[in-house]
């Protein structure tokens, strides 16, 4: 079983978004949502701590890590058949792996690997995700905050030249993470960080025209 | 007076904390307060438009911008001297960018001073102060989050090597700010964003801990 002090080694330590801060909330919240509904305990913790271990660095923006989660789990099949785990049971952490991303084909077909994508999407809402898109702005120089056009707002399509911010990031993804999630008790915790979110988004628009 | 455009030309456009967005968000809310208050509308414009002409680049840290009002404050007098300013509105400007700091020895004296110290500082706190302390964490390599400790929570000293996050500046800086402010109607304002503020650091430290 891959443990934290090895798992720190395969993650950055100075990536705000990306880094091995991120990668432990994810096997926190990954194990609770495994205690709570009865799920294989050590594929989730694996999966969960090597579910970013290749190309997730965040300077590349999104399309540096559009693979990340193929090479991850390739780099985790490595780590576990030294580790002397059988076939099946990789196989079962690399589906985790595979499947934790927002935008792909692969969706979460195993409990656990349902519950990894649900701990890693928790953790792009709420006050962490805030947080976390606003340090992703500044790593890949977007401005933090850029009026969306009408376009934007009405079809989901930017205008040419119209720049991302976190803005746009909560309209277009953030927004709908929480109708995405699998299990019932990460729905709960999302719709807490939710309507958090919303309101913050809300106050950032109105504060930026002076009005609050 | 100086215009917008050629403010524009004095800041970086890449810069997420002291950029020209923060510039003209701050002489916004300086003109509104500055109608409501009916202070010298020329003065307040010309100091919240020049504040941080000279000097303020982020990267720096807060070392880096240690003497940026007294920069700013002659940098304005270039300016306005060129522009035909008599010597005494001239001197009323550089009043109010020298005495915009927090951490100073000029305390705002007239009215213009108290209304770009009140508008400058506005700016730190609510939603936009929020994603401005993530903003410079990440621009100076500091992390978003780290636990302060419990010599750092009582007596507000850190203990070695403790590090500097968003947190640390909320309690150290952001939460003290509604009561240093001087006009009625910037304090109205504030109350409302400094609430807002508790409640996100509150709900981020929450959410690192697992926790919501």
């Amino acid at each position: 079983m891959p443990t934290i002090e090895q798992a720190r080694a395969w993650y950055p330590d100075n990536d705000p978004v990306h880094g091995f801060d991120h990668v432990l909330r994810v096997t926190h919240m990954a194990e609770r949502l495994a205690e709570a509904e009865g799920a294989d305990l050590e594929i989730v913790r694996a999966a969960a701590l090597l579910h970013d271990a290749e190309g997730s660095a965040t300077e590349g923006g999104d399309e540096g890590r559009v693979d990340h989660h193929e090479a991850s789990a390739a780099f985790a099949r490595g780590v576990l058949l030294e580790e002397g785990w059988p076939e099946e049971r990789i196989a079962a952490v690399q589906h985790c792996i595979r499947a934790h991303r927002f935008r792909d084909d692969t969706e979460p077909q195993s409990l656990e690997a349902k519950i990894l994508f649900d701990a890693d999407k928790l953790d792009v809402i709420g006050a962490i995700g805030i947080a976390r898109t606003i340090a992703f702005d500044v790593v890949i120089g977007q401005p933090i905050y850029a009026q969306p056009s009408r376009r934007f707002l009405q079809q989901g399509e930017k205008e040419p030249g119209e720049v991302h911010s976190s803005v746009h990031e909560f309209i277009f993804k953030l927004s709908k993470i929480k109708d995405l999630l699998h299990t019932p008790q990460a729905r709960a915790i999302a719709a807490k960080r939710h309507s958090f979110m919303v309101e913050f988004f809300e106050r950032l628009e109105s504060e930026m025209r002076g009005e609050k």
